[in-house]
């Protein structure tokens, strides 16, 4: 492993969930957000939204951010030129998260450059109306991420990954063997566990159906809270589907083929 | 604006399309890589594929990654533990290439940390069952982008960005009015045409149906450049439906409400 400041930051990032009452400068706040836009793009497809509501945003942080994929934009430059938007809304968005997304890890590790600390919040897509609402949005762009952002009032250590040859595969991707799945849980498990991740966080993911839950907080890991969250959670697409039909994005397509193909 | 070697690392950094023969050592890739994961996460929904075939490699570049979202992993780690995926595919993806692209955005800035240049490719999606078969990739995991990487053998200057007036919005989005959007129109193209960036890339999309292309590359800019792909390219979203179907992805909601909700 090499190490150099850069990696060695990476490295030690960690979400952040409380925050002091220190206002970070407008000048931080505009190097952060333009270190960000650096990232690279395929069409520059997003908008930052920016709350610095510190009594109403998330965990009372100093700044809350919510970034959007940004289509508007887009199609109003392209109507300048006398062009007309001729995407589906499917790679419209594949490509906007990924321009958003991109942006959002430069936001993230520019602030910890600069000592802030922050944490995102996925909640973002299944709140998409609610947060077009208190920003104005228009039509067409849509709510991705939230992020939150101020001067660090807590220092957790860094939460764990899998192991690097449960990600990485040269060539050709592996059989997933009893022995690589099960280090890579393990790795997962006892690593949360040794930093009492979710009993300090106070938090875990309820059994539904009134089933009895015979974890407790000694063995409660992470493969079991992110089993609970894929195993019970957005079982339909229809709320997302929604979100997205009410910001103008249709992914509805019924399975038909295309009149243009 | 503020300025660091994390901050100015970011702002220095564009995309890389030729390489030195230098093979980067194996300590630095899975330094690298190990930085990306240390990126936050959702549920780690992602694998990163690698070939060194250099010489079948986009480029020629030595290292040539493939980001993916991976679901087969998380449902196999579920199984272990009795539960079974019980989410939709949309939001699985919405999650996954969060996932993976925070991961792919650390990949860059380690690299660039390394001395190495990088360059996305924004093919995969359209490309997964090519890449799926070349990787043997189980289903229920999808290219999301291609990451091409290695020792620098050209030095151009960054490139333009919007304005940070047309990205970063606070408290509400604001009307795009004809001077905000022609000024961020102006940047980029005045900023693209002082580089040459489209002449010395030797690249445009052609226009379609025979229209006759009246831009040289004296004001062939940005502005044009981007409505021609969105005016002209993905009209139907049946190509990517079918990558995904056919790499276990089923986003073909047929419209109807889920029996579950």
């Amino acid at each position: 492993m090499l190490h150099n400041p850069i990696i060695d930051a990476m490295l030690k990032r960690k979400s952040i969930r409380k925050y002091t009452d220190q206002k970070p400068s407008d000048e931080t706040i505009a190097t952060i957000v333009r270190a960000g836009m650096q990232a690279p793009f395929a069409a520059q497809l997003y908008s930052v939204l920016l709350s610095r509501d510190k009594e109403n945003n998330t965990w009372h942080a100093p700044l809350e951010f919510v970034i959007c994929v940004d289509v508007h934009k887009m199609e109003t430059i392209m109507a300048k030129r006398h062009w007309r938007m001729a995407s589906n809304d499917l790679m419209l968005l594949i490509f906007g998260i990924q321009d958003a997304i991109l942006m959002a890890e430069n936001l993230v590790m520019a602030a910890e450059s600069l000592g802030l600390g922050s944490c995102f919040l996925g909640s973002a897509p299944t709140l998409a109306n609610r947060i077009a609402e208190k920003f104005a949005l228009p039509e067409r762009v849509f709510p991705v991420v939230g992020l939150v952002m101020g001067y660090p009032a807590e220092d957790p250590p860094p939460r764990l990954r899998y192991p690097l040859d449960f990600v990485l595969f040269e060539d050709k991707y592996p059989e997933l063997t009893d022995d690589l799945v099960e280090h890579a849980m393990k790795e997962m498990d006892e690593g949360y566990l040794a930093q009492n991740y979710y009993r300090n966080t106070n938090y875990r993911v309820e059994l539904e159906d009134g089933k009895e839950d015979k974890h407790t907080f000694d063995d409660y890991s992470w493969t079991e809270h992110i089993s609970r969250k894929w195993g019970q959670w957005y079982k339909s697409p229809q709320p997302i589907l929604d979100q997205l039909a009410q910001r103008g994005f249709d992914l509805r397509f019924a399975g038909s083929k295309s009149p243009e193909e």
